[in-house]
């Protein structure tokens, strides 16, 4: 499904980023970083991401000079079972929430809910916000960080971070433009240690159907930046668009996970993961690159696994799914 | 927030239900039940709940006469972890997918974002479905049934079933008038088996707004009808919005974990819950009774705690919400 909007606009963004992250090649694009270590203070790494995520609102709400009562709506959602995350970050926020899954791509989905609210006059400003944190990711999905357990290189990094957005009807210099809800798309990979391979099929549907549904070709856009396939899904995902969809996004794409690292020097393996990988990207580095008009049109497409540990250990595939945003410079 | 709908319509339902639903007072207006186990000829409890849910939205689907093609936006959400049951019955479906969580008020949550984009007319027909199952949240929430761990009077049992709901800008005899959407509201209650407690304000707060904003009475509607607070939660919200808001609604108000069993005479302590449970009583009962016009305005305030057994073990509080959505019956 692909929608298009005519007053949704991005007014302000807010980036908080963990030690791993700050090391690397977007440090000066964040709003703050935590480098001592992941606790941020608390004591266990679920209170932990659950401070980025009040962190990440509350600066937003600073940065954007609103009140909470000047908000109509926060969308939130992360990757702790039940989205603990966003739960217990909106207790402290007096603000009408609404909870959202769609794992990696849950950032997509928020926007795109935010911008129907905003686009249909029921919302002036909606705040949409996720998180990830490392360790946090590590414990609920695989083991302990400090079991030590090896992975090959093809497993990516869930990013420590939050990120947040406001979403308005006011004019400003960026509008939301358009959008496509993606398909739930299930190949049959079981490999949970490759979610490049996994995510890329569903980012190639979500593309093509964008790219087909308004009729464009990738050259339309300045940049096709995808969620978090990593350094190996990226070059799945190119050659599938071009077997599959007889489509060559090669040479305006990027992909998010590659970005926010630097994947030949830190110790990420195939590049960044999790909800806050591309929501950091795109909030902190796209959005400048826009506001300075370098980029003017960018179609941002996160990418989800929607599996659970209980699905994986009962011998299941792995579903994904991606979600498009394009987004664009106003012409004055 | 609240906000009022011009042109969103209820076409079709669909309820599937397990066996102490199929024993329970409303065991003549579901459409399908499974009597036998709780296992539907699957393997684990998990894989009957996302039977459960495929079964639910391909019976709607049959039920209102569309294909998937048709059909704009399938919104989801359950109990499991990483609302699985959700993503594994969404891969199914050639339609786009959001995955939602707002725990047992997940249905009107969905209710109001599919209301948002056919009012909007981003979308014509858009599914909003929800699923639980007692022994697989049972599992993941508490203990396996197996061990048998005794349980206090006022906890709930969480019902088994799938319901799902079609709307579209098409125009029917219901439409969906006004919703209002929950804040976060966590008074420091850390019983795990007292939900009723610990929701019933948030559904106080959301029923007291609804009626602020629209300048309403209680008596505005033939029935205001919350989400599973239970026998025990019922008296506390209706004590409470008298006390805290001096409001009463007692003439007119009942909850559906109260409705779907028999809490004198079946084995369910205070009463029903999990989403499924406001889900099937709204759309059966509920909807049943509005066909028939015998009530012409509802109020349903389906409630959710936001919390995780990872928090819960973190001796946190538990939050919780509640979305107010108003049905109503079109005057010819």
């Amino acid at each position: 499904m692909t929608t298009t909007y005519k007053n949704v606009y991005l007014k302000e963004t807010s980036t908080i980023a963990g030690n791993y992250e700050a090391n690397g090649p977007l440090k000066s694009y964040y709003d703050k970083t935590y480098t001592k270590d992941l606790y941020f203070g608390e004591t266990s790494w679920e209170h932990a991401e659950i401070k980025l995520l009040k962190d990440s609102i509350s600066l937003l709400l600073k940065k954007s000079k609103l009140k909470e009562n000047d908000v109509d709506l926060l969308i939130s959602g992360d990757l702790q079972n039940q989205i603990a995350s966003s739960d217990y970050a909106s207790r402290e926020f007096n603000i009408p929430f609404l909870g959202i899954y769609n794992a990696c791509a849950t950032s997509s989905e928020g926007i795109i809910i935010a911008s129907t609210f905003i686009d249909s006059k029921q919302a002036k400003n909606c705040i949409v916000s996720t998180v990830s944190h490392n360790t946090a990711a590590e414990k609920q999905y695989r083991n302990p960080t400090e079991y030590g357990t090896p992975k090959p290189e093809t497993a990516t990094f869930t990013v420590t971070g939050s990120a947040s957005i406001l979403l308005t009807s006011e004019k400003t210099d960026i509008r939301i433009e358009s959008a496509t809800i993606g398909k739930t798309i299930d190949k049959g990979t079981k490999d949970v240690n490759h979610m490049g391979a996994v995510m890329a099929p569903a980012a190639a549907d979500t593309i093509y159907r964008h790219l087909q549904d308004l009729n464009r070709s990738p050259d339309y856009y300045d940049l096709i930046l995808t969620g978090d396939l990593g350094k190996y899904g990226k070059e799945i995902l190119i050659n599938y668009l071009k077997k599959v969809y007889q489509l060559d996004i090669s040479s305006n794409y990027d992909d998010c996970g590659t970005i926010i690292y630097d994947t030949d020097k830190q110790p990420v393996l195939a590049g960044g993961s999790g909800p806050a990988c591309s929501a950091l990207v795109n909030y902190s580095y796209v959005y400048r690159l826009m506001k300075e008009k370098k980029l003017k049109r960018v179609l941002i497409v996160p990418t989800g696994a929607l599996f659970s540990p209980t699905m994986f250990f009962q011998k299941e595939s792995l579903p994904a799914i991606a979600h498009a945003v394009s987004l664009e410079v106003v012409e004055k």
